[in-house]
């Protein structure tokens, strides 16, 4: 496009979007900032090509409110508008979500902002020999990879089933439904077996997917507190329990955000009273193999002998999210039920992904992965702590979680979170505040999985400055 | 387990199923047929293991309905018995699907069978070197696999993009949402942008699981028959078409499961009358690649200047299913909110699959592949009108597909489908009957894609075989 001057280059390529359809007839454009960055020029050039494709009868300013597409080619020469897929959208089954974790998704995705609570292991922690090792293992005996039916590859199953058992778990591998991950094993249970108008009792902060999901299916959403022993169960006992139309959605063990993890015994008193009060329980445990100080106390599934809960682990936090692996358990009549559901959504999980964790399991490639995990999470947890105390002591407050990601940290004072949030983000910080994950007080969720240290330090600096900053206007 | 006799091995394995609660209190236990499958044993090992826990209180028959699970260890203890999951399941928000698309997905996996109708390349066609390749060359750089922004790997948008153009499509990266297949492309679509209770045309016989989608999100089917050239366009164009809560899902090319293809002609037409109408337009162009005897007519999509095509790809077809990848192309608004929606149900497909697809694209293994793939499909669509003509010209009809795997045979004279299935079924063929394309008409879905010549042909003529005993009955 050499010679060709820039804001020329720009309405060309404005142009080709709105004649191809890509920039819908009455849609905004994006802001002149998101335009500059998006094809790599000024701002100012934006706003001449923008000019010229106003005169044009192509954009349209509408005062306080943006830059619209008005007419393309096609309109132009025809006089008839394209279907309003946005007005489609706006009668859709499915709100979008909200706006903070939308802007979180695509802002953790920027490798300029220092991540401090975002819920993966950090590069580093990728175990790249260990995948390569099991990939040329297995890439020789790869044979057609067919829809299969719907439970996952058998083989993974059993060592999945053989894994569970470290945690006390006997669960056989008919019993186990691989899904892409826990919001897809939540998703499965709320389409096929949650009824329309039933409660889920859901831990307050938690998850924060879950909330939007049970919502739109039309899941009544029953608040239950999250003590620093885990969820409360005086708080859960006193409400109504309706038999058959009611279930508990529960993180016991390193809790998503606060890090807290019930203890042998309030597991055992849990699933007393589930049993007595007949609720459902879906447990979610896809933090277990992250212990740091000593492995976790056994899942409430091993105290049910009713089939009553359902398990649900996963791979995204311990090996990678993008392998899109995690799995269910369950009553066998139950997981197949599940597994049609899934049959019917979406023909169920890449086949190589499965392989390839089925070898990291055989081999014991992924224990050893594990091993390493563990013993990085405890120096980065010590090494959070330890800035913690250096540097936010005065302003807030938190307590150490035994494994998992996460601290959850408290402010002393009340403060306006969106406006901490938007100043950590013009700082170069990126945090989770606790109203993603509806809390209602000033806490955010720090994550010593990602960063290295020296980035985690000079995070929390930032985050100190911005504090002060707040607290003394 | 070796001296233990057999019939008490069941009666311990049965016994600690339940205990478990994988057999759940309430529900009805397999055949005694399936269980003596599942565990190896003789059938009337299987009746002396129930009879003893019967006598045991754990099982109870019911007249003419089959064995029922009464009790468990725990109920017994406590007499409150556990949540009826199959209660919740009746409420549940997805119906379960058809009984025999369930029966035939089950089947497709067995290995005893002749495979007539399944929709998927042999094992003999699994691209196993190039995939091999592939993987080595990518391996070595492989980096942390995070949550991605919904749109899925930017290399792989890239060459789908580059992909695209020899089709005559030209549709930037961003305007290309990776999926898990056509199948959760549909999923997306219905579940972010058609409103409830809206219309969708759609052909009919078509691809199965699209009805049961669309019915449970209360979308209105409106079918309209496929004639010999693709969609019949008078018949669409007769109904009443309501602006914005209305769209077309349509597979013009080598259609599933008639194989027939629109011409050119009739794909400018049908561009034409949809602009006119401001009709929505889902294109279903997962077999393209799969020409046989000459490239595809262009897609619709190239006939869209208005932004009206939602564009479906898909790698499941030409490659495998197992690595679960297609996409949807279509406006860059209307994509940005799919992404979004696919946030929130599965976090995007597996990434490994994807920089798997991506290499096999960029160095042109794919195209070989590809090349290969055709070349078998001319033989043995070949094959199997030979073998039609031979055996099958007594009692049907057909035309040949000019690509894809299926060639749609019509029985001359009406029977009934579902025992023509069974019988099939009993001769050790499985075929796909066309009722579950919702045909009402005695039709065969019959696929050259699977199976190798000569069960093909044995395929065939036992397909005949109980085709004249069910016809001299």
């Amino acid at each position: 496009m050499g010679k060709t001057p820039r804001y020329l280059q720009i309405v060309h390529l404005i142009r080709e979007k709105i004649e191809k359809g890509e920039w819908v007839v009455g849609s905004k454009i994006p802001t002149q900032r998101a335009i500059a960055e998006q094809f790599h020029v000024n701002r100012s050039t934006v706003v001449t090509a923008i000019e010229i494709l106003k005169a044009e009868g192509l954009l349209e300013g509408r005062a306080g409110s943006g830059v619209y597409i008005v007419n393309n080619q096609w309109s132009l020469s025809a006089a008839i508008s394209p279907p309003n897929w946005d007005d489609l959208a706006q009668w859709s089954l499915q709100p979008p979500s909200n706006h903070t974790v939308q802007l979180i998704n695509e802002l953790e995705n920027r490798k300029d902002l220092i991540q401090l609570s975002k819920g993966e292991l950090g590069p580093d922690l990728f175990p790249q020999s260990e995948i390569s090792e099991a990939l040329a293992k297995v890439s020789g005996q790869l044979h057609g990879f067919g829809y299969g039916n719907g439970l996952g590859d058998s083989g993974l199953r059993a060592e999945i089933s053989k894994h569970m058992e470290k945690y006390g778990l006997s669960i056989a591998p008919e019993s186990i439904l691989i899904v892409s991950g826990a919001l897809q094993a939540l998703t499965l249970i709320t389409i096929g077996i949650l009824k329309k108008g039933s409660a889920v009792f859901l831990e307050i902060p938690s998850y924060l997917h879950s909330v939007n999901l049970f919502r739109t299916a039309d899941i009544t959403i029953k608040p239950v507190a999250v003590t620093k022993n885990g969820l409360d169960m005086k708080e859960l006992f006193q409400q109504k329990i309706t038999k058959g139309a009611s279930a508990l959605y529960v993180n016991p063990t390193y809790q998503n955000p606060t890090g807290t993890t019930m203890s042998t015994e309030q597991r055992q008193q849990l699933m007393e009273k589930c049993r007595y009060f007949q609720l459902p329980v879906i447990e979610d445990d896809i933090f277990r193999d992250l212990w740091i100080d000593e492995p976790a106390p056994a899942p409430l599934k091993t105290f049910d002998q009713a089939g009553q809960v359902l398990y649900v682990g996963s791979f995204s936090k311990t090996i990678a999210p993008g392998l899109r692996i995690g799995w269910l358990a369950g009553p066998e009549d139950v997981i197949h039920r599940l597994s049609d559901v899934r049959m019917q959504t979406d023909y169920g999980s890449s086949y190589l992904s499965q392989v390839l964790i089925r070898e990291l399991l055989r081999s014991g490639l992924y224990e050893q992965h594990l091993q390493k995990v563990r013993s990085r999470l405890r120096e980065r947890r010590a090494f959070l702590l330890q800035a913690l105390a250096l540097h936010l002591s005065e302003y807030a407050t938190w307590h150490a979680a035994s494994g998992g990601f996460f601290i959850w940290v408290t402010l002393k004072k009340k403060i306006n979170m969106y406006q901490l949030f938007k100043a950590c983000l013009s700082s170069g910080v990126l945090i989770n505040p606790g109203f993603i994950y509806n809390e209602s007080g000033p806490s955010i969720r720090l994550s010593y999985a990602y960063e290295e240290i020296e980035k985690m330090e000079a995070g929390i600096i930032k985050l100190k400055d911005v504090l002060k900053d707040h607290l003394n206007r």
